[in-house]
């Protein structure tokens, strides 16, 4: 406790702003919300028509409540809002939930409205939730406050949930109720002119009724700060974020639900990836990664025990881990005698673990015992059969107690039932997560194991000099003339200064003596047409490849030099390359208008165009970022020794992206570059050619990282 | 009714032998079920121990039944087993449901048993359910059974259940209880060794009563016969399908947990898919496409309408819909002005359409009327707010009535609460499809989709005549030379046989006049070492390639002639062929132990390799499974026009996949056929290279499709 937004979480007077005593007035609720919720200082409702609402003694303004109100709620006509927070303000009173809807969701002239709100917040320095939102709940030790209209006041828990959305967090809410998930925190950020989820994020890093922090957003308020925070959170404390409008048609949506701006949804998968976030689908699949994390034991690895009384489930559990890239590995002869040294004889021991209908406490208890010395993790399905010998209980008890002597191995529990039985409660209260059906509990674990890969991450990164004061002046140079493109001389500069490999090169005239011009070279040669304004070359038929021999060369710059392109560019000029060899890779990096520089990596080639298969980071990029990416395309396997080509150096690779990035971020200007075709092998990696586009001249107003604010 | 299995379906006198009056024998829950049921007609038990069990007359044993008893369900101790069906045999009693275990199941000695029970099965012409089973559940409008041990004994409804295991049938019975679906009929067919799925799905196909089938299998008895019969039965029935052990996990596990053989995914895959069945893979999906399948109104196309009062969970919804391959499209202009005729102004009307938490009645039946003329289908998401005008009730009234205006289009809700409320009753009573997540209801209509799709398929084959003659005449000759392997010379007759090009090609000795025995081929050629033993030629290096002119060729048939290989391979031939252009595909067939031939396509070179990016097809293929096949793989665009080459002949080329598929049907020697490569342009197909590998000489007791029976 103690940060920055203490007096917000824990007010000690508040004030509803336009509350009445109609049961439809929405103020009147948030009243009768903080009454009854058991908030321990004062309350007042300001309304100029009562003199008490609710039992609560009622203000004809806000300049009548006393000093000591430290947060005001606001829920009046929106045109009242500007001169309420106004007042709010000149009387010292910093904290406020603006709850009144119509503003920047609204249309144009909301919209406008919000941006003097923006200005009042900054006047005053107030911390404002809000507009257009739910309000705030809050269940700690020493807190209870409901300061929402949220029917649903949920027990308290761990959990601090921060949802961008009003109507999908109440539901939420009302899920984790069911599911029996205790909230310490829930806001609804509604429009986010004041306060966004990195206010909250840096509020909980160090707050100890968090355990877990759960987002539902629909775009990032700021996402570097996000990242920021979240890679310092995420190891001690899991993320989990709900982002929707990950598709097309869902970023639709979103655009014209809260005017945010949507992001493709590769980038944001990256993102979150890289922030070190969990990031989940569905409502469904939100539930089950909250319970799961709940007891917070991870698993060391993906070695999964599958152990059940009915077979068939046990199939269904060993299908799920492995589309979940879970393993079911078969257990060794020696842990199978041991299981068979307790099992009955029909008992399968392989893994799954068959214990058969007739299995009691005894047999769970051992199995999980013996199976667990050569797993990681362990499903365990357990139905009451017709007929056994022990009480259900006392088999749920022995599950518990095996359990409890893995303390580093979780135990998630499928009893086959959505019904709500004397076993559930008990594995409940001991903090095992249990789920119906065995895919649920398997997908369980395997948030468990994403969040064991979190909290094993380390921060390894080496400090690379740049030189960006060359990269900075080959920009200034173009920009001097006003353009948007580099030749190929200056993008090489810029990849040099970065320290990415540029194939050697010489620019040549028609008049030249070419012999003499390319003495040294290593033949094969390709030449190019180049010209800041030519950025489709190959397209363009500007290309030329397999010289064999001077003549060749000849040939193939008169023609260039003669054709139409050229006719259109006269700038343009002929560039005289080594041909490469090794593997055709693809780099590249987009600034996003919410992200910032995204970089891009693929392989080339004919094929790779059909599969669309590459990969997304956001700048800047860790070293483990960059070797992520290049391990996620679906051939990957070409990067390694294929087809008598040697591995690529992966360390280079790795480096080039990492630079890219960096070059993105520290010289603003560029929109985008790509560098296609680099060639790689075990020992260089060789750019063959580089297109960079700078951003329009017309100075806009952006700025690097902060232009990635989406608001 | 009054199929083949009506006097088990609907038996009259019924006993139950083994039964016992104590809790704990099976056999007495049996009996007691039976009593609870209202089964109708007299019942029996048998035990020589009692005189009376449950109320019911006991009989010492089964000689000592009346005539008119023709169900008898045994459970019994296994070793009893034989002898008491031979009795039932013996008796007249022709059905019967052993409930009894230790068969196949539990090893050698328990398969042994299981066949003598399969030869009493065949000598006294016996309708048998299990060993090792639950029993039959049976409601309809005349019949009220429950003949097994289950505690559960659901509602009725027009659900068939047929399922594999009994602990989760048991369980699913359960789920679907809970879900509100309701069943005429559940089978536990336990280890098969008498009747299988296919009598019941051949039983159900006329049954009235029966109005969707769902299968829980582990594995099928006999694929051919399934197929047949779904694919008869599925365009007026929809059949689900839970196939466990999907995955490498999974499989190990059903092979010692039922013995069954296991195969490979993909080719299960294709095979449900080829049959009309819709696949499931989880049991919340099941469930889901259960109840999605009541009303039986399917979407005649992908576009979704998503309208929500609540903008987060309409953004969720788009989203899911966009995962699962539906179409959310922008509303035109003309119907968004006709939805904010209705609508307050702030609401969304492009799609997702909000309505605000504030819509009623009025705003959710208009906006469904006038959504609808533009999509097959809609979302609709509506959670009670805090204040409306209507009551809760009144808006799920709108809808249903909305609805019903549309019988063509299916209408799903997403209430997201997990509550069952008054509004949850009301759109179950009218049988709208209502679930708590708005991604299940999204799910709920992607499985409608699916199965509009099967009830539209058609069957458009067109005879084809194959020489067949001239296929086992190749074989025999391979056979009475006892080999394995064929000739390429052999290979391609076989194929010419089908139908298939195969590039001409002529054998030249070291000695012959080279240039006068390629005189009228074109250059380039390829020569390669031929002999029936040489299975892999690429990686044995017996292939030269691009040969310019006679010398070329002269000089690659020596070298090859004089290699290590043609020097192991003493009837090793030199075949000289023209190289083929066009686009590089990989065709093939392998007899798979379970499901028969199957047949594989691929586009080859390099990158194939490493995306593995091939279809199957279970034989016999359609061409609509062969068009599949070919637009299912990734890189299907690669086969359209591409960087200057024409679009591959799609119609040759799904025929050469028919037909590729019907040689391995009609010539059973065949184990496995490698078209590799073939190359295809706008107008041939032309097979470069042919590998066919027989089935082992030494005759096995298989036969064709009926080698695919897996018990």
């Amino acid at each position: 406790m103690g940060g920055e937004l203490s007096s917000l979480l824990a007010p000690y007077g508040v004030a509803v702003v336009g509350a009445g005593p109609a049961s439809g007035s929405v103020g009147g609720e948030i009243l009768r919300n903080l009454v009854r919720c058991g908030h321990s200082g004062p309350l007042y409702a300001v309304n100029p028509k009562y003199d008490e609402v609710a039992g609560v003694p009622c203000m004809p303004s806000v300049d009548r409540l006393p000093d000591f109100v430290d947060l005001a709620i606001l829920a009046v006509p929106r045109d009242a809002v500007l001169r309420i927070v106004d007042a709010c303000g000149g009387r010292g009173i910093r904290n406020l939930i603006i709850v009144t809807a119509g503003f920047k969701e609204s249309g144009r002239e909301g919209a406008e409205l919000e941006d003097a709100l923006r200005h009042l917040i900054a006047r005053h320095r107030l911390r404002v939730i809000g507009p257009n939102c739910m309000g705030i709940l809050r269940r700690t030790g020493e807190v209870q406050l409901n300061a929402s209209f949220s029917r649903w006041f949920p027990e308290g828990g761990n959990i601090a949930f921060i949802s961008q959305s009003g109507s999908l967090g109440e539901t939420l809410l009302e899920c984790f109720a069911e599911a029996g998930l205790g909230v310490s925190l829930f806001v609804n950020l509604g429009n986010r002119a004041g306060l966004t989820e990195d206010d909250f994020l840096a509020e909980l890093a160090d707050d100890p009724s968090c355990g877990a922090v759960f987002l539902y957003l629909e775009s990032f308020a700021n996402p570097a700060a996000f990242r920021r925070l979240v890679e310092d959170m995420a190891p001690r404390k899991p993320v989990v974020v709900l982002k929707a409008g990950r598709t097309e048609a869902g970023a639709a949506a979103v655009a014209s639900h809260t005017g945010s701006l949507a992001s493709s949804d590769a980038i944001v998968d990256a993102f979150l990836r890289q922030s070190g976030a969990l990031r989940v689908t569905t409502v469904q699949e939100t539930l089950t990664a909250l319970r799961a994390l709940e007891r917070r034991v991870l698993p060391k690895g993906r070695r999964t025990l599958v152990l059940t009384n009915a077979g068939g489930a046990g199939i269904l559990a060993a299908d799920a881990c492995e589309r979940a890239g879970l393993d079911v590995p078969r257990l060794s002869e020696d842990v199978q005698d041991a299981l068979r040294s307790v099992l009955v004889p029909e008992a399968g021991t392989g893994n799954p673990v068959d214990l058969l209908a007739t299995a009691g406490a005894r047999a769970y208890e051992a199995a999980i015992d013996i199976g667990l010395r050569e797993a990681d993790a362990a499903v365990v399905i357990f139905r009451p059969p017709l007929v056994l010998p022990d009480p259900p209980v006392a088999v749920a008890d022995a599950v518990i107690s095996a359990a409890s002597r893995w303390p580093d191995k979780p135990v998630v529990v499928s009893t086959l039932s959505e019904q709500s039985t004397e076993i559930t409660e008990r594995f409940h209260a001991a903090r095992l997560p249990v789920f119906a059906m065995p895919e649920t509990a398997v997908e369980a674990l395997s948030v468990l194991a994403r969040a064991s890969l979190v909290q094993k991450r380390q921060t390894e990164d080496v400090p690379v000099s740049y030189s960006v004061a060359t990269a900075q002046r080959v920009i200034r140079d173009a920009r001097r003339e006003t353009r948007i493109g580099l030749t190929f001389s200056e993008g090489a500069t810029l990849l040099s200064a970065y320290g990415i490999g540029v194939c050697a090169s010489r620019y040549v005239g028609a008049a030249e003596d070419l012999r003499a011009a390319v003495a040294g070279m290593r033949f094969p040669l390709a030449a190019k047409l180049d010209s800041p304004q030519l950025l489709h070359r190959v397209e363009e038929n500007a290309v030329a490849l397999d010289l064999k021999d001077p003549g060749d060369v000849k040939r193939a710059v008169e023609r260039l030099l003669r054709s139409p392109v050229a006719a259109a560019l006269p700038d343009a000029r002929v560039l005289v390359q080594e041909m490469q060899r090794g593997r055709e890779l693809i780099l590249g990096v987009k600034r996003d208008g919410a992200f910032g520089p995204v970089v891009m990596f693929g392989i080339g080639g004919t094929y790779v165009e059909a599969f669309h298969d590459v990969a997304f980071a956001v700048a800047p990029l860790t070293q483990r970022d960059a070797i992520s990416m290049v391990s996620s395309i679906r051939a990957a396997r070409l990067l390694g020794a294929f087809r008598g080509q040697p591995a690529v150096d992966l360390g280079a690779l790795t480096r080039a992206l990492v630079a890219l990035g960096q070059l993105a971020l520290d010289v603003r200007d560029i929109e985008e570059i790509d560098v296609n075709p680099l060639f790689a092998d075990a020992e260089n990696l060789t750019a063959v050619d580089v297109l960079v586009r700078l951003s329009s001249p017309v100075p806009r107003d952006r700025g690097g990282e902060s232009a990635a604010e989406t608001e």
